[in-house]
């Protein structure tokens, strides 16, 4: 994937469609395998070290305990992944080999649409970015110290990744849907790479929901008792 | 506010900018003030029944049935005049001067991307309408009969309309906030009509989130008794 080509020619960028002008674009430097690896070793290790100290407090579940990596992977990505995205409207004339840059220079094969600047993607990152990382990360905290705002904070998010995912997947079919470099970049990175994030959202939103509604129920038989 | 025009011309539309085109435009029938006095008629009549019934219940609070009030009204509104826009794309051509034809082609004045039909706003309409619409009045119920998922459910409406609405502003801004025919249908349409879905979700969302947590904390600590 990598390139070395210096990009002065407006026209000459990898993404979809062709026709769309990207003025100033310098290609990737950085190999696939590298902007992959460096993502799935970190993530690897950011995991492994929240599971580690959640492991120190012996009241936790293992289902808690997986909630708290969760939290720990996808609240880093939102911040500096998603972080950068939404505060770089250059990041595609990046020169400097930058790994931020090139993560989106690579993403945006699969959907053009980052490189391009599309509003509706930069909003939902924005928010992502600046609400819904420090929220991810209450989270992990939330879930460590067994606050009574863990289930309320985790069912907030996750509807807002959903509903995030949502006008992501839906602005991208109503304007035609042909944002990716190839089927496999839209299989891979477009469809795949975003599928956890309707997935674990989904699940998570619905055990906190449960959580809620048999707390407010218990409460409510308690005060019935009480008259 | 009323024209007659056919709308023959293809650049004849009264929203901003004007080098946009929209053609087969035709105009609105009805005056602003026929427009906002059925909406707001409408809606009134909506709250008078809505009080009425949720009356009949000697155990609601006051503020319950203002809620009540409020859901019946927002999920009417989302159902209705953005359900039709969301499922219009050619409203602006309608020569029937059928109503809801004429609420969009009138608001489009304070925002054309409606009448331009950005991927931005009929996303979030969409989901407003589809998704948002019917919890709204499923918590009308929930109140009523005093449901346990009430506040989990109204604090989930609550969060996405106002994800909606900061998504609505974002992409408006990063798009450079000039849909606005004139700086009175901006701050009336725009900015004044679109006000209560900050201030009413921000407020329901804070009152939800206190009373989920204080039944997790009543629970929490009713187990750590009985151990």
């Amino acid at each position: 994937m990598g390139a070395s080509d210096s990009g002065t020619h407006e026209n000459h960028h990898p993404y979809a469609p062709q026709s769309v002008k990207l003025p100033g674009f310098v290609p990737g430097f950085l190999s696939q395998s590298t902007i992959l690896g460096v993502y799935g070793i970190s993530s690897l290790l950011v995991v492994f070290i929240t599971w580690l100290i959640s492991g120190r407090s012996p009241k936790k579940s293992k289902l808690d305990r997986w909630l708290m990596c969760w939290w720990a992977f996808t609240g880093l990505t939102h911040l500096i992944l998603e972080g950068y995205f939404a505060f770089s409207p250059e990041f595609y004339k990046d020169k400097s080999a930058c790994y931020l840059a090139e993560v989106w220079k690579e993403y945006s094969k699969g959907d053009s649409r980052y490189a391009f600047r599309d509003a509706g993607v930069v909003a939902v990152e924005g928010l992502t970015a600046v609400i819904e990382g420090p929220a991810c990360l209450l989270a992990v905290y939330a879930i460590a110290k067994g606050k009574s705002y863990s289930y309320v904070l985790q069912l907030a998010i996750s509807l807002g990744q959903l509903y995030g995912t949502a006008v992501y997947f839906i602005t991208a079919y109503l304007e035609g849907d042909h944002f990716a470099a190839t089927p496999l970049y839209y299989y891979a990175y477009y469809i795949a790479a975003n599928a956890s994030w309707v997935v674990i959202p989904t699940l998570i939103s619905i055990r906190s929901w449960k959580r809620i509604c048999a707390a407010v129920q218990a409460q409510g038989q308690k005060k019935n008792k009480t008259r």
